[in-house]
């Protein structure tokens, strides 16, 4: 098959004819139809990621056909239409059992511990576990487009910020997680302030259902504007850039008793922000952290999507 | 002032010139401004309630204007708009103290256990607890209208439902309570199917949001239909009506690990129906309660309206 | 190998020579070390259980060490010391995959579904999702004997009631699922009554901790004698015998918000009771089924064991 | 009355004859029987607590029989005896309203706000809200023992916490909070692992039922040595010290999908810990502050104590 290859890390990747693969017992072999990139592929090609053995094909957002099936694979066969999470579980250790695939610690990624979707064909293990069936309302253009963030938003509002109708949401940071968050948020009745330092795109995150917006670069404190808009604070609020600021002050916009959702990445030199963990205590605050999202649970976010109360196409 | 008296149960009530009330230390005195009639008002004046003294003033869904303040109320003042919940509580008993005044041991309710609403003034205890201040944006008609009903179906969605993102919905019942269940599980992100007998009513509860309706007369077996609408079931299962029947069918209707709400009322004859209970075993089913709501819920239902997520005024 | 054949129902069974069992790719073959016998086995052996085909080998409750290993069997290997839960699950259906396996729709059970432990060898499948390793500590007798009785209330109890620090506990029948559970709760901070009909079953309850036991027999109404003892009501109540009286009973003993699970089976002309829904509505209490617990589960269960927290050698 | 003042901070107070104190409306006076004292106490002597105006008389944990009742005051009559929680709420602000007496905004302190307990007499504002009715057989002594750090820890282990049967507990600090909170999880069910830099400190929470100790002056990594006993972590974690350093060790010792519960304060330059958010993220961990208690809490631990399952006597 043909494939998008690198040979070494932060160096131009080619086009070139690879071997065809073949499906696991318990994997499938799909024919990519469409696929994404995100920053996570960036941080791969830089070598940020210790996962990646050269030489490499990327690529882990995309949606396609069943080309081949391995024999103990039971609920799915060739043919069928698919998608899949930004992690493939291995479906047999604690956290699979608990039906908790997102943090499995034998975790594999196309695109990082095996070759990924920039080419004609990708494997993924244990497919019955980690497939998803796209509805056939659905093209593959869209199912790519899912990818990793609108998916992982899905996780961070509605199973980790268990976001409940008619609270105050913060979102911090209108890059694609972020605006998903804030889609997905409004689309189950709260009410969501949007957070960035750029107006296009708190003009985005309005036209996709933000109650308000603030520009951080506008207003001498980000969180007391919030607690200022809502009379208090908000009852969730995430961080969807990944940087110790955005953290940080979205832990000060809540009132008590609220929630912080961390989404964003915070690496290297940004890993552990000092918190205001007086606050926590004195306002009985929970920090959460939230990383991709089940197979199982697409379910929900595809009868969202199915019904139109879910707009992903919008993004 | 006036006031719309009964002197016998089921007998002609008359307007008549009454003593105007006086406010209890932790009491107010609400001007009305407009008030609402549900079928708690008939059970009431057929003598079906036993809290219910004679000469009695019925009427327990209203809007008004503080008139007067008992001098040991707190948070409110003379012309402050207000509302209240089906229930007043009594802010001080186990139940109360742990934020559950929708089952205070020693409620009040005017129209039932002092005199209501079809009056110039009706009088509130226990303000602190029990009142909620209007929006601004929000006329008295709104607030009299949101009545038991809505509020009584944001509780059961909401609360006791926690019906979350993505889940299939049903409700057995499209008056008032139920088609309230319908808008209020739609706007978070519920697909909803409606059960009801009359096309009309179904087709009001399509224009507020149900993804399908079925009328329960045009199908061999409601919960087998539903199960085939959601490929084996709803999570969340309304009982609206109150009826053995519908009961029983809702309890059918769900999935393995399924809730049951039950809000319509069961009485006398229909108070204990022969409820499933192998299936509430081998499914793991849930079946819980729904009864009012407390005053400080009111600000989800209202943060919701503010934003235009919720309607009232539209059923 | 030898095992305990019964040719048709209800009729003697014989000690047979059968083929030795070997594994499904997926499963083990278990040699037989300790196992046990409950009412699920005559249901079975009576003819009520749809799953049996004659000639028939019963037994479920079992401990032993691991004979032979299908190939795709990854985490236990051949000289394991095991058990199983009541059901075994099939991994791969939406309820597995959300960590339900109690509920999966697809569950084998040796003795019923194929032939079972009262014999030298036998299998099960799906042996990654559904075997327990058992602790050094724990012989194979002690691990037979938690059967589906101790297992089912641990879930019960823990994972369905939820059972919480300090809370009152009533506890219906004081068979095996009974004891088990009275147990269970005392040693996670409840206080239990117990309900019987026999004093010796009462004594052997108080020994387990029971903080107060009721002899059904001897107080007009049980219902109202445990809301004396704990003045008002408890906090969660199982019906661990499985008849409408023990269940409605059971329910009638809650305090406002209270929750009954129920853990008895109801079978035949006692599936439906004539539930009391107009307190469910008054008092938002909450009704639940449990029905066996997840071999993932098992961990919680035995850490308790090995500390001498859960001690079922004393059952 | 007699009562201990001090006239400046970090001075010694003196015994002084001073004006006997009556009843607010909605309060009470209560004839002091026990009192306790605790480091919070020296911080409000060396004029840390802004809250303080001087004369003072400190004193917040105690017990005492009630000798003048407010007129308001529904739940409680004179010669009740009674104990306080740490903060006393106002019973009329949302958090209030909700059940969370322990974030009131408007909270009210003996020996803070207004004069403690320190004294013949100590008065108590919103009685009904915030007295705790002692059991027959508590003495005043236990009951003023129970003081801020037993209450604290039941509220952090139990209702923050959720700490759930035969999870894996780990608590940092085995002063009175830590080796109160190693007692009440070691209650309910889990196998605690105490921590502390004393042999003392150690056995005496060894002998309150600690499965495990570690002296952490003795291992090179507390977090590693923790997830090696418990082979991979726990499930709770809490710092009930207050430091930096036991904070973040307490967030590295958890497992995934674990929860850290911030007991000990935070202040100062100590205010700001760099939490590992990293970890927060890719093991989806939990961090929440547990503050106090609510009066209407202490049923649960009453109850516990009672039935001898909880011993505070014995701290
Ligand atoms: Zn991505
Ligand atoms: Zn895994
Ligand atoms: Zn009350
Ligand atoms: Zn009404
Ligand atoms: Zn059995
Ligand atoms: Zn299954
Ligand atoms: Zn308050
Ligand atoms: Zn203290």
């Amino acid at each position: 098959m043909k494939a998008v290859v690198y040979e070494k890390f932060a160096k131009a990747p080619k086009i070139m004819n690879v071997q065809d693969p073949t499906p696991e017992a318990h994997g499938v072999v799909i024919k990519v139809e469409a696929t994404g990139v995100c920053r996570s592929d960036w941080h791969g090609w830089m070598g940020h990621d210790p996962d990646i053995e050269l030489p490499h094909v990327p690529g882990h957002e995309f949606a396609g056909v069943i080309e081949a099936v391995g024999k103990d694979v039971k609920s799915f066969k060739v043919g069928d239409r698919v998608t899949v999470p930004f992690v493939s579980a291995c479906g047999a250790c604690p956290e699979c059992h608990g039906g908790n695939h997102q943090v499995c610690g034998n975790q594999t990624q196309p695109g990082f511990t095996h070759w990924g979707s920039f080419a004609e064909y990708v494997t993924i293990h244990h497919a019955d576990v980690n497939l998803v069936t796209l509805p056939e309302t659905m093209d593959f253009a869209t199912a790519a487009s899912l990818g990793c963030r609108f998916v992982t938003s899905f996780r961070a509002v509605v199973d980790q910020g268990k976001v409940s109708a008619g609270q105050w949401v913060a979102v911090y940071g209108c890059g694609g997680v972020g605006l998903s968050a804030i889609m997905i948020a409004n689309s189950i009745g709260a009410n969501v302030i949007a957070v960035d330092v750029t107006e296009d795109k708190l003009a985005l995150a309005k036209s996709l259902g933000a109650y308000a917006t603030i520009n951080a670069l506008q207003v001498p404190d980000v969180a007391e504007a919030i607690k200022e808009i809502t009379r208090g604070g908000v009852h969730v609020s995430l961080d969807a850039l990944g940087h110790p600021t955005t953290c940080i002050n979205s832990i000060k916009s809540l009132k008590k008793l609220g929630k912080h959702v961390q989404v964003g990445l915070l690496l290297a030199d940004h890993a552990t922000p000092p918190i205001p963990m007086n606050l926590v205590i004195a306002h009985e605050l929970e920090i959460i952290g939230s990383h991709g999202m089940q197979a199982f649970r697409y379910d929900a976010m595809l009868a969202m999507i199915k019904s139109g109360k879910l707009r992903p196409d919008k993004l």
